[in-house]
């Protein structure tokens, strides 16, 4: 049974549709962009002639596009690009560890959103300058306006691709174990052993001279979503 | 320039060479078993008649493959297991954000695994037994004498693949950001924003019962590799 969209849904396509544990899927965009929003990392997969391959990459959001950044040169980036190739871009986030009564119920609680489609370049100069300005915001934000911007040979080396959200999943568990009636009685522990990602302190390097700023005096301050 | 493999190296294939920063890969098979020993999840690219997915799934490792398990009944085990389904299994451990002064140079800290092959699936029946305790092992050391263990149904219903990890090619990063000599003079914070993985305190189900295993008692008290 699928949750009632809280919103302007994404409906499930053939590809999307969630079937194994479909309680847990989620096709409103609020989870989609909640998901890609607090992942630095995607994976993605495609097919050339060598075989499937699953690349970790950064990604961020705008609006309903995923955007991630490569080398020119890439391979990767030159595959994604070609018009017959599919992707399937995944982002996962590990919330816990799920201890059930039986080892069977065992479950992990997490975030996961796939996104299916096709890549396209970003080749409106002032656009692929604004993104990669949005990207360092997303990292460090303020830094957009305080790193050395790219000089036209960075920007040249440098491809911006996007793929919409239009066609896109999350699965979702969250809470604690889910035991078989018959196993209630069974003397095991059970519960949640949760999962967190976490800042730690920054680390200048060794040849900083300059103080920190905001967004790096707050690291470390707060757990991430 | 690749590093000296430690000892019984992985030699690399055509597809696991790392052509981008190849100065960051890494083919000895300490750092392919370190990063699947650390990782509770892989993403999983292949490809079918619908075109290319990427799934995430709880891994765990036993001597020179890599595991996973999944229902019977789901897509993804049948396709991972016909003949002609090549698989990439990808693992990646996110350490931090890397803030250069140039926008350009920052980077990631990461310690990232990706496995090229074929799925198999482990059809002995006490060999799956003992996969499965292998896993649970990796989740909770002790606990596979504790939960209860699958009944016959449950373990027909599951089904537990391998792949070798003889196709193996790493990636990491670490360290603090690499400017180019021409911006060392520019007034920007440079460093590290670390992110670790942490065990938050332990969450007891509401009609849990028992005290709290070893293991339980543990978690909380220390961050993860």
């Amino acid at each position: 049974m699928n949750p009632i969209p809280a919103s302007p849904a994404t409906a499930p396509s053939e590809r999307t549709r969630v079937r194994r544990v479909a309680e847990n899927a989620r096709y409103e965009r609020e989870t989609v962009h909640a998901i890609v929003d607090a992942a630095y990392l995607c994976h993605i997969a495609f097919a050339d002639e060598r075989g499937s391959h699953c690349i970790p990459m950064a990604c961020w959001r705008e609006g309903e596009h995923l955007y991630i950044h490569g080398s020119n040169g890439g391979r990767m980036v030159k595959t994604l690009l070609r018009p017959e190739t599919q992707a399937c871009v995944t982002l996962t986030l590990l919330d816990g560890l799920v201890l059930a009564r039986s080892a069977f119920n065992h479950s992990m609680n997490y975030r996961a959103c796939m996104i299916y489609g096709q890549f396209e370049a970003v080749r409106d100069e002032a656009q692929k300058r604004a993104s990669l300005d949005h990207f360092m915001h997303k990292i460090a934000p303020g830094r957009e306006h305080e790193a050395r911007r790219g000089s036209d040979k960075e920007f040249a080396a440098t491809t911006v691709l996007r793929i919409p959200l239009d066609e896109a999943a999350c699965k979702v568990r969250s809470g604690p174990p889910q035991d078989d009636e018959e196993d209630l009685h069974l003397p095991v522990w059970t519960g949640v052993l949760p999962l967190r990602r976490v800042q730690a302190a920054p680390q200048a390097a060794a040849d900083n001279r300059e103080p920190a700023p905001a967004y790096v005096q707050r690291w470390g301050q707060a757990s991430q979503p």
